[in-house]
């Protein structure tokens, strides 16, 4: 059984469809980030960088517990075998592409949502996350082109990746003035994952 | 024989640096950012976000081409069986801080690069960018009080963070006007990272 650290919002949803996806048992307890609870003692002894989600599995070994999405998502992948190649080109290409969800995509996308909606702008910073989010999704767009899924098949690749575009996508096309234009390859793929089971179970 | 494409910088470090450890055979070729090689199609077809570092590793069973740090630092470990345990709650603690190094800290310092040495400041920016930063070092500082390295015994957690702090921890102290204090774990960590023979090879 697995404890499942959580707070609505894009990154505990990345974390919940690879749950779903795993096909294993969990329950889920909230840690109310607007109250400070991730500074709890006890909460940082499994996240030490007091953010959420995070995952403990109660094991026969002992308990392993679990911060950041791509480290949850590698984990639940590699205990359940599925949606990572054991070994091979792919299984790096996975990875690759995992920690640029997390880190590139899901670095950039938390400033502009910063900038974007301050009452009073900050000279030149929704340009300057807006041009680099227009970059990301034209390295998506790209990819998607030549591949149904970003790995080929549907892999962990894909969860971050999707709950951020998901999310994001028509914003960016919003502010970025024409500079980002139509995106078919990532509105295909956007259709397909939201319709897998795993991630309709999320909502 | 790997080939490792790279450009003198802070993220190129930190592949070197695993390269060294891994004790794999490599050579390299230089990727100049500064002139746009990074968006050659040769080099996209290796590293699809246009950025250095990436590796191709040539197998006998084919071409493995890798890029982003944390991928590229899984695959020499994979390979190699060196600085990250192969089960067990070790080895998602060894993930976990990786991509903590790679993402959070190596997604923050960038902008307090940006911000703190524009010629016009930008009204909050430094001080939204190092108010991260003290945080990401007094977690760093903290998990070094209570662990000779990241993750116990030096691993592939260590490299990025190492190369980050090196560069950033003393230019962090002066723009935080004493949010964050004396570092003494991290101090005595630096120190002993820098010592080992591969950090040293790479300079
Ligand atoms: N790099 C982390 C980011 C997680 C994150 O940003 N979590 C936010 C909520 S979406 C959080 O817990 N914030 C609470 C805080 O920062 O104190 C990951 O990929 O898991
Ligand atoms: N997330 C990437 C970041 C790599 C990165 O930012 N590389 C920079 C040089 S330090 C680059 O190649 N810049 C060229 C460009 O952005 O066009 C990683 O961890 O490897």
């Amino acid at each position: 059984m697995i404890t499942f650290y959580t707070y609505p919002g894009p990154n505990s949803r990345k974390a919940q469809i690879m749950l779903e996806e795993s096909g294993e048992a969990y329950d889920t307890r909230k840690i109310d980030i607007t109250k400070g609870e991730q500074f709890d003692p006890a909460f940082l002894a499994i996240s030490p960088n007091n953010k959420i989600p995070a995952i403990v599995d109660h094991t026969p070994q002992g308990e392993v517990p679990v911060f950041e999405t791509a480290a949850i998502l590698t984990y639940l992948a590699e205990k359940s075998g599925r949606l990572l190649p054991a070994a091979g080109a792919k299984r790096f290409d996975v990875l690759a592409w995992l920690v640029w969800g997390t880190g590139s995509v899901g670095g950039t996308l938390p400033q502009l949502h910063h900038y974007a909606d301050l009452p009073v702008p900050v000279p030149g910073t929704v340009e300057r996350f807006t041009t680099e989010a227009v970059r990301l999704f034209k390295v998506l767009e790209r990819r998607l082109q030549a591949n149904e899924y970003i790995c080929g098949e549907y892999s962990i690749a894909d969860i971050p990746t999707f709950c951020s575009t998901a999310g994001w996508l028509q914003r960016v096309k919003q502010l970025s003035d024409g500079q980002l234009g139509d995106t078919p390859a990532i509105d295909r793929w956007l259709q397909a994952v939201a319709a897998r089971p795993a991630v309709r179970r999320v909502g």
